[in-house]
């Protein structure tokens, strides 16, 4: 059934794809480890060879996916512990961050379309200084050093008649930030990872990516910085759903009913219907807070 | 397959499902129109006895659909020409208007969650009066009769600790209206008709039904006067989706798959998940404010 | 200028503007107490006779304010210590509490009205449990004993047709609560109390009270149950400002300008308006927050 | 009482306030014409001089006033003759636009604050075409030439850290329209032309106008291409009202009460107010509505 387009944005889903019996993919290192106190699951999938990238389906670059199985429920507040975790992986790929920086953080997405309004979820909740510290200084906040922060909602392209990226490049441009924070919803395979996988990248955002599929690149190389991109897939391809279902039914039934076949009409029906959960509304909004605190927190300190 | 729960809120697609080669059931009256200017497909199902009442899975009662191709996609305006179809619909089964009549318009559903915010879209564009004429008579209208409209959102459970019956069945008892009109999003069983299918009924709204998934029935029976529902599907069961493709399956391979076998595990994956369409948030909107309409030209004259 | 009708809902101010020299007003008690660890000014007011009634122009009853300098102001968070007095004095005028009690809240006021929308912002945030212990028992949190808390947001009159009052007698007798809370906002005279006072009473709602005038009352008298009132002034009226400050400048000047006059057109033209703080938005959804958890506190344990 | 520092974003009240008795400023010239058949009365001041500019405290440029007594009430729709009305005196101010020319909309403000929130509400009705057009053509239109239109909803300081001034000029610099339409909420002097007043300007947006303060100019000179504001005043400052009310009242009473003195407290007090409708919430939508379709009409044909 390998004729299925599948379509995930997770490099983790990528990687289970792909990956022979042996469990390897030339060009793809993979890591696991867990944060018990936390009862988070961290996974790095760090793509180093073209090769590599061309047998996953996507560029080279570092893929951390963090897994929080309690992360789909609301929780006393919106898990601290979560954005903590967040912090602490962002900090890892982030730049040397041993002086002042300027950081933008670009929240991708559409407000008025619950499942793919995560980046401005993200944008409401996040502490920005910039024009503070660009108009009184760090001792504004009684410090001595800190980190500049701003952020842009650039809207979606049949709002604005501009891509996200042209928005974005202009903003980069007058505004010199060191490096980029971009936050989208994502598309997984599996419903299972549904609102309860984060995951961070230093391979930007790319054409086709995210719940709202971007024409233009948000990369280092489109930007002339670092962007760094942190996702939460919120929906699964409706046609993706019945195709994986099919493909499991195959090998449970050790049958080959697809081969060589078009797809059932009950799957090509499913062309722009998206699975999701049936608390998305309130459970976007409970993620976007989540690292919209793991930001502030991992950009609080000069190291 | 038949061990396969498919839960559609479409007296129409439940017809599909248990009719017989003769396309007969005992019980249950069929008859179908076009109206051809607005390319609006009318469907009017009628459940006559107990019998076809329990082989469709369905209360007795009219059950008049309204499939608009066209009505998913946006329009210069709202789709008059479909508030007015539905309208004429709406009058064929209230009760006889020709006097003054106290209608109260229910807008179930919860509002903060996109697939379920029919009802209050509703009442948000609803024209009510009551208030006025209690006060100053028809006359504020220049008018000589009208009928009394009023609206409530009961909103849901878990924000209220009361069922929505409870409340509509106080406001009743307090303002002894004549008659109840219920809207309420809906669950259907294909993808093909989300968001393109008006139902109306004179059956209420039954526990289980509607997207949102009420425990108590707002029937004649429970409130003591006539109760009109009127809704359109919003969602399908994801698991649903998966069962159907599969059942296709079956049919086009001439196979037995899935008799007397559990569902696969990609199924019960599926619980609590839902297909809806992409523009699900200004769909909505738009469906609102066409319905709301529909009740206001149905409600306007006094025969 | 005592023929320019000012109009507050704040038994407060009405008592600073009918007391006399020796700042008594008879039937009419007054006591004050300082909170000092939340800095928080205690205010109890007790209107105790009709004559006291009139000589106020608010009906008899407890009116406890409290008056928090910072409450206008962002916090980290939602100024817990405010909601915990808050609770306290809530608990001091509810009914004994020693068994388990059903509580319904109302939130008054139009969710689409910025300034009018405290009621419904109290609503959203409220932990409402009756359908829960309804069904399962306080066994279901873990308790031997709960009270069951339920929670309605009536609307306003221009989109239900209907009084709030009907709306909250209809589900009172439905649901039989053995109190009322009802939350709205109201208007001050004095632009200093904005969003920064809040006032419970044991009088209920009166017409004419709160932001959006209503016409009826919900009260002991109306409802057959007590009505315990909590506001918080988000307005002013502005002809209310412009006459006060005519009024001080008399004083000020020792004039008597507008004795027997006509009001200047420039306040005849204030009409409809009113005066409010530029973050009004978000200030109501903190003020909202920090209501919903004095009662959430103030309902939490059976004493 | 020309100490008393009144602030309106309108020429035309601003020309008021300056004018000498024989109602002629040096440097500023006055038009007016009827619309009779919409009854809008237009007003149009041209600064013409630096003298000019100082006397009004207003930068030289063409300022049109459209006063519509009927704009701040509900009608049938949204006023589409006023949309005509102001499309035709835009265009009378707009570049030469006979060929295709590319125009970016600015929709300034606070989403979140509903008096600050034109700006966005302009945004959201608003057609785009620029995305389409650069990948299509006209011909996806079915016309031979079409204007392209973009838009952008920079955002306010506080929840961006930059300057709307930054981020537009951002976008200008990376997708080069030919000129700017910069919509914002306005501040007025008098209740009167709350909601029901229109003004348009060659002359930009400048630090300190709108209802949000902005500290950067959005101006030909700033971004090196045409920028037209359209504004509506949706506030009055409260000090202002009290000021002026206390002004007519000298001239009623015949006094200098204020003459050489501080202001009373009650004006001190008022600092951060401000007066409004009771219905801003849905005005605002309707006012947004209103200039989109003007700016639509307007950009429609290439002439």
């Amino acid at each position: 059934m390998g004729s299925f387009q599948v379509r995930t944005d997770l490099a983790l889903e990528a990687r289970e794809s792909v990956q022979d019996s042996s469990g390897q993919i030339r060009g793809v290192k993979y890591e696991e480890e867990n944060n018990k106190n936390a009862g988070i699951h961290v996974t790095k999938v760090t793509i180093e060879t073209k090769n590599g990238a061309k047998a996953m389906g996507k560029p080279m670059g570092i893929y951390i996916t963090l897994e929080v199985p309690g992360l789909a429920e609301p929780d006393e507040g919106y898990h601290r512990e979560v954005s903590e975790e967040l912090a602490h992986q962002l900090q890892g790929i982030m730049p040397v961050m041993d002086k002042e920086m300027s950081v933008l953080v670009v929240g991708l997405g559409n407000r008025d379309v619950t499942a793919d309004s995560l980046g401005p979820n993200v944008a409401d909740n996040l502490f920005v200084n910039r024009h503070v510290l660009m108009e009184f200084g760090a001792a504004a906040y009684n410090k001595e050093k800190m980190h500049q922060i701003s952020c842009i909602v650039p809207g979606v392209m049949a709002k604005t008649g501009m891509e996200s990226a042209e928005i974005v490049k202009g903003v980069v441009e007058e505004t010199k930030p060191d490096f980029v924070i971009a936050v989208d919803a994502l598309a997984a395979r599996s419903t299972r990872r549904l609102n309860r996988t984060i995951q961070l990248s230093t391979a930007g955002i790319h054409p086709g990516s995210g719940v709202g599929n971007h024409r233009n690149a948000l990369t280092q190389e489109s930007l002339g910085i670092p962007v760094l991109a942190v996702g939460v897939p919120t929906v699964v391809d409706a046609a993706t759903i019945v195709g994986d279902a099919l493909e499991k039914l195959e090998a449970e039934c050790d049958l080959t009913i697809m081969a060589g076949r078009e797809h059932p009409q009950a799957i090509s029906e499913l062309n722009n219907m998206y699975v999701t959960g049936k608390d998305i509304d309130e459970t976007v909004k409970r993620l976007g807070y989540t690292i919209s605190e793991a930001i502030n927190i991992a950009l609080e300190e000069i190291e």
